[in-house]
């Protein structure tokens, strides 16, 4: 089957035949899509081995549903309901049949689940194996940008912090195995886009928001800075599962600074004027506050501001 | 420069601002177009150092141009007009960033150049250079798709054929500094989608359309596959530039081989009921024919079936 005229057909044969809206999916040219009411919300992402991730952490299919739900969250993050994906794969000469079906399973799988089409594609040879992926969304209302956030708005975020970087750490030492570390290998290899809450954002309120890749405090910041606002965030505020402490103590990791800098939890980090719909939505970090654009201020329980450093915590001096 | 996020700033700053219908372009989670009142039309393409293109074959910004000028071709394949485009970059650690700033160039020059903005990018490290270029544009009055051809119509092509793997020829060989290379050279290098012909295609009532990326066997016998039909080919018809069989004969090739089988030129090959308005739009090479779909004859001036190897031509035995 290795050519790749046969891996298309394969590949066309194994995605759900053209859904809603789509007028022509994967096998011509080009796919097209029904006009759409709101606006056409477009990004990109791509997911390198080596670089984003190794084969020996999950399986390619649950690597491969990753690698589309991670494009999707930014549909999440504007407030934007999934209405087709499309997959470009790069593959090493090396990788077989049974690896290619289950790279298009799981980018079948993470359509499904988001409720895009899946309806282009692209095959090349390639020395290392890549997939990027294109999600196309639908505006709702408004769409949710990062430059919204006012002085005085609270800072919130969806679901828990930190433990998809902890389960990340759980792969990259080779203890994955061990005693309550499944719960957070899980948070890396299968996060959830928050499709349902960016919606509910535009309906609720919300000023400003993104998600969560490269860590609450690079994200954050940059929300900030495209706001030309500060923030403050209260480091015993951040949203953990239950075990978290404990078992990034096990690895010699704390925590609270891992909820801090680690990414790819596909969060979502909004802003708004506090409210009871916002409060519903996420858990309360903090404000935004006038300083430097981009600024973001870990505080300790007792406000003092606290700088993140590889070994934990320490009081910040100015 | 080379931090990620300074990155993203020179390639926000390079690029135009928003334009006509982009609500938001580079910069935040997603791009957001306005409504379009056609159907949306969605195609990805990946190229890939090593696999596609060499760099000491061209710059790098001629390079990039035509990665995305290759994806914005399915576009006019579709008979649909540019609306955006979305670039996603892997790029090795020893590209510097001269370097990178020119393939910043070359895909603001391809976007510009065919009307699609340069929304969306996302950039990545990785061990091989590659670009992946989404696509996006709207419908006309109806899309040309490769499933329409019906016995009887013309087969017709834009510009001409082969000259591309001519040039292409004269890159691996070396001998891209000869007297009269240039032409062709430029035509691997630097070729342009047929976007007008594209949508005057629709317009002039074609039936079919692809575009040559593979070749003009395989791309109309995709075609025909589609469409269920077979096709045959006068290769006395098949429309070069000139000096294109001297200089073919130069490097050892036939010049109608390459014709038939050489890929990246980009040109339009449609298919419709014969018209002065199609006759307008490309050169007439064959027609339509019941047959086993896919199948493509080429025949010789008297008619004659010929097979095609990799010496020349061969007369066809059943």
């Amino acid at each position: 089957m290795s050519d790749e005229a046969t891996r298309i057909a394969a590949l066309t044969a194994r995605l759900s035949p053209a859904g809603a809206g789509v007028v022509l999916g994967i096998g011509d040219d080009a796919a097209v899509l029904a006009p759409l009411s709101g606006g056409i919300v477009l990004t990109v992402d791509t997911s390198i081995e080596g670089v984003h991730f190794r084969r020996e952490w999950a399986p390619l299919r649950t690597l491969a549903r990753r690698a589309v739900v991670a494009a999707v969250s930014d549909l999440a993050a504007m407030g934007a309901k999934p209405r087709a994906t499309l997959v470009a794969l790069a593959l090493p000469a090396d990788l077989g049949d049974d690896a290619f079906l289950a790279l298009i399973d799981g980018t079948a799988d993470a359509a499904r689940e988001t409720g895009a089409a899946l309806v282009g594609g692209n095959l090349s040879a390639a020395s290392e194996l890549s997939l990027t992926t294109t999600a196309v969304g639908e505006a709702g209302a408004r769409v949710l940008t990062r430059s919204g956030a006012r002085v005085g708005d609270g800072v919130y975020a969806t679901g828990v912090l930190g433990a998809a970087a902890l389960g990340l750490a759980h792969l990259t030492s080779g203890r994955a195995g061990e005693p309550g570390a499944a719960a957070f290998v899980a948070r890396w290899c299968s996060p959830v886009a928050r499709l349902d809450e960016g919606q509910a954002l535009v309906a609720a309120g919300a000023s400003a928001c993104i998600d969560v890749s490269d860590g609450l405090l690079r994200d954050l910041g940059q929300l900030c800075a495209a706001s030309a606002v500060a923030a403050e965030i209260e480091i015993e505020r951040l949203p953990m599962l239950a075990q978290q402490r404990e078992q990034a103590h096990a690895l010699g990791l704390d925590a609270a600074a891992l909820a801090l800098t680690g990414g790819e939890d596909y969060e979502l980090v909004f802003t708004g004027a506090a409210s009871a719909a916002l409060d519903a939505l996420g858990t309360r970090l903090g404000r935004i506050v006038d300083g430097p654009p981009g600024e973001v201020r870990a505080l300790d329980a007792a406000g003092k501001r606290l700088t993140v450093g590889a070994g934990g915590f320490e009081h910040f001096r100015a």
